[in-house]
């Protein structure tokens, strides 16, 4: 396990703690870096928690994707939540001392899609902890238009995860929920946050694929109907067949498995929703005439989270006690931990992995 | 109490009992009339249990709707279900024994609404047991193209209010839902059931709001958060206080009242949806500048049920548990109880009243 | 006349001239104002041509909305074009010397419509000229994220009407427009451009309905197809007599006239869209039951433009050839015209007027 | 080539000439067969005109789709158009004499998809021609739920090819198009369709792909603004260089190929439309995560036309004189040309060809 975790404590009011990725390769370190700078639209937020998302994996493991696209040194993570400590001169939202989480997308506002309200999809698009400073750090830095004030009802240990349950509001309720029967591949996070939106929000049935037990395990307790093994079941069957032949109205795909793409379009109803959440690594095949053509099947790409329509909804979710994620959040574990984290995720023996700060 | 309920009992296989208006004023009669005829694309159905609507009650008491649209003698009644006794040559659906109920709006299918998906709109619109012979009878006649085959696990007393059911389903999927919050105005039963369709569909937050405290009490049975009296509380500004002073997200009307139109708009977020379904008696005055356009709302006439979207939508519901009506059903009669039924339902002392089969 | 126009030059770089409501009640003056300041995320603005709106003929006469909404003194006018004079330090979309006009519904950024994307309807909406200082002057300030740019091929005049152009694009792209029929009551200048964005679009067909015969005439050249005037014609009558008796797909109200409201339900389809942006005087009376329930009619409050999708989507009918307004602009006169164009507007003997700088 | 065209000639009033699929394996054969037969809901036309789809050209060659689905002996043959000669006896929409053609999905009118309205996408779909007796012939027989009976003006080489018309405008129609830029993949008659049907609806910029120069001249004919030969022209990067860099809003997929996915995909904006009616001969690799799930676009699966919606509207574009689709119909031939016609389409220099019946 290549971590590179020497601690390197702060020293003074300029420098912070960071998870770094020091250079290409394989591996992360713990440094001591500028604290960063506040701009007049900007917030300064004292993080007080994170949770590790897969794409942190993808830096840390240094896969392909990530050496197209990291520029080392960078302290990276971008799911977190914390306390306002400073605000620039033009910022009016937020006050030092508000709780806040932040969409991890920093938009342009001058492009084509963010004019016209898509900034979830500017052009020019930075996400947080990629393209700029992250967040596994004592401080962290984002536009006024990206901070997210907390309702003081929402637990720390959810406002950590705003980011990747955002992606699972925007997915579920990119179409219509209630009264319709829905599939889910992929019970990681998100997909097992997905399962819970879907019933929260009136779907009749919902099954869960995965091939890992107790990722089928947390999305039967988020409330699945049918639990299905892509090791052991068929799939498209099995739904059809308790779909009244049917299929289900609507796909959620959270896995990017090539073979979910496959089950997913045999098992839908003509007419039916497909939405895209999970990354393939690589292209893949489809049978576009038969899946997608003659099924008249609606496939959405869905990216990140509508600013800040997702985000009222998902709130409401939650304080209205109709959604509690509370079953993905496997492990509370401490910024200390970070390396067991890891390994803990890469294993496939939790679900959500949420670290709270404990050094002052 | 003008009922005129002297039984004349069948004496053939050809005739049958009804409850007819037996001509132009109040009142009603129990009158044996002829088994209605099955043509090429009809079903007959044993009827096995019923339920009285407004409407019914329009035509019992002959108000000035009823004086212009019903031609006596008519057997009335539209909500019922019941038992597939014979069907016509060209009827693939159902078969004789199957169990099941209808949608009232018999449509012409030729007509630009008709043809467009618009069925529920239809130009050449008739309405069972108000344009043309209805359900309080031993047998009742509809086209195929309005039959719904009910599952096995949909108890009688639930597959009598299909009717009513599904306006209220159709009215509450008319837009999103997940995550947003609602008014609901006017709590007899469809505004009962429409509450409990928004809650299990993930409305975060629904306030009822009648002046009947019986009603408002079936509202909190089917989950609303927020029991508003017209007669006691101030309705836009509890509505605004308990909203953070945004709105509701949607306003459902169901009460046809002037007061229900003025409040609903006061208490809307800027952007949000109106759907209407209650029949105002008459024309109303609305400030349109500042209620619709400068609020940028969007209001939608609901009529009916999308022919059979709603119905599969409605069943799924309720066939998952999501959605349970048994508190708005708060009388389950015989038919030999009608006039009783009718007296409860006027006295605003029931919420929905069932009539089931009490004769051979 | 109550215009008050002893001219006061402008003497300094900090001065200039400008159009002002000077207290309460009828009448303008023209003035020396200071030039507006350029706050950091401002951009200022030296008008070249503004046009006069309809909301400025109430703010001249002083009638009751002007009384409740205007504080006086206010130099007022939005409807404008010009070149960037100076930038703050924040603005990165333009820069000194870019031609440009403004979105003129200035909105926080901050409440719960411009954190969905809703920001024509934002809940502390300012509109320039009318809660803060306006166009009818030397210079203009508007927020960088007001500001739109102009494509150098649209001409200044086009470009001075881009406000109430922007209203009618809004408008008629509400709803699918292709193949579909129309009736546009109000042939005012945003009715009249109406008429030909819905033709641009595809419609099939437009009725156009005003009682000035000019601006009827200016329907005409926009591409209406049928003309009707409420003076001597039968509206709803000979509408579906001219569509099979279906009524049109959609009806766009602007005129604010009460009769519009009944005329425009009576000729419309059954399931039909209406787009509402005139402003009624007063509340008025609507048969909802008839007009909107029965019918499922969709209404929909439409208030500004869409920001920023509306302005790129009109840009593009203009610089394609699709659309073309100049039969509306009927007249191009000089800021020293300013009471005649006044004058001529309040005659029904113009399209729509645009004055151009005519001193240095 | 190997067409079998022995005449055989109707020798009754019970037998009628028609072009059959004779066994598996290439070629066709002129026969006599009966005349079909009209059930109660049927319509039987007498056929006056007709085109050939690219689906008969797999018929006639029996590639591996067609010997996947046809079952011969098959008079073949579904874009078509003539004069009812008789009705079943339920039969209220036309009578003897009436100018029709019709929509050649043949629906169930009872599964899932029908009865929610989605005729189109029937679960046990039958279509004309392929999995039923089919146009090409004296006669052919549809249920009167399948009848589009003609406005007279429309002239009958237009009202043969109403079927590939229809998919056109379903395509095109599927999203919003006025003020928005499109490129259209595949410049076939269906293709050359939508670019006229695109410009008819305000699409401000068309860009029309195809390698068959003749093909791409009746695109710009149809009103393409930018022509682009896959065989000489870097398409994506063309289509980017004349937007702006921000590609097109929307995409329509009519050629069925590979490459044109790619294309298509590289050169739509962020948030785009991509509508498939192109069938690809085989599964083809597509690289989701970059073109459809980062670029949140919406692919939409084309099948069919919606009925009856999409034939309003396809007529009123006709009716208005805003679609005229002349050029795109380059030869008008007799029945007796059916071989000529098939080596015309084959040979790419032809767009549609209509034949005209030239026996009594």
């Amino acid at each position: 396990m290549p971590l590179q975790t020497t601690p390197e404590p702060a020293v003074s009011h300029d420098t912070m703690w960071g998870i770094q990725k020091p250079s290409a390769g394989p591996g992360i370190k713990l440094v001591t870096v500028p604290v960063p700078a506040v701009g007049p639209k900007d917030v300064r937020i004292r993080v007080t928690a994170f949770a590790i998302c897969g794409t942190d994996l993808h830096i840390i493991e240094w896969d392909r994707w990530a050496e197209s696209r990291i520029k080392p040194p960078l302290v990276f993570g971008h799911e977190f939540t914390g306390v306002v400590e400073s605000v620039g001169s033009d910022v009016l939202l937020v006050k030092p001392g508000d709780r806040v989480t932040g969409e991890t997308h920093i938009y342009c506002g001058l492009c084509y899609a963010c004019r016209r309200g898509l900034a979830h999809l500017c052009q020019n698009l930075k996400i947080l902890g990629v393209d700029r400073q992250g967040a596994f750090a004592d401080y962290v830095v984002i536009p006024e238009g990206n901070v997210w004030k907390l309702h003081p009802e929402i637990p720390e240990e959810i406002a950590a995860v705003h980011d990747p349950l955002g992606n699972a509001v925007h997915t579920a309720l990119a179409g219509p929920i209630a009264g319709l029967r829905f599939a889910v591949f992929g019970c990681g996070p998100i997909g097992c946050f997905s399962v819970g939106i879907l019933k929260a929000s009136g779907a009749s049935w919902v099954a869960a694929i995965d091939k890992n037990p107790l990722r089928l395990e947390l999305a039967e307790r988020m409330g699945a109907d049918l639990l299905l093994n892509v090791e052991k079941d068929s799939i498209a069957r099995s739904i059809l067949d308790r779909t009244d032949g049917r299929g289900v109205d609507g796909m959620l795909e959270m896995s990017g498995h090539p073979q979910a793409f496959r089950d997913g379009f045999d098992a839908l109803a003509n007419g039916g929703r497909v939405s895209l959440l999970g990354i393939p690594s690589a292209p893949l095949e489809i049978d576009v005439a038969k899946e997608i053509i003659f099924r008249g099947a609606t496939v959405q790409g869905i990216n990140g989270r509508l600013i800040f329509d997702t985000w009222y909804r998902m709130e409401a979710l939650l304080l209205s006690g109709k959604l509690d994620i509370r079953p993905v959040l496997t492990h509370v574990l401490g910024w200390s931990d970070f390396e067991k984290a890891v390994e803990l995720q890469r294993s496939g023996k939790a679900g959500k992995i949420v670290l709270k700060r404990d050094h002052p």
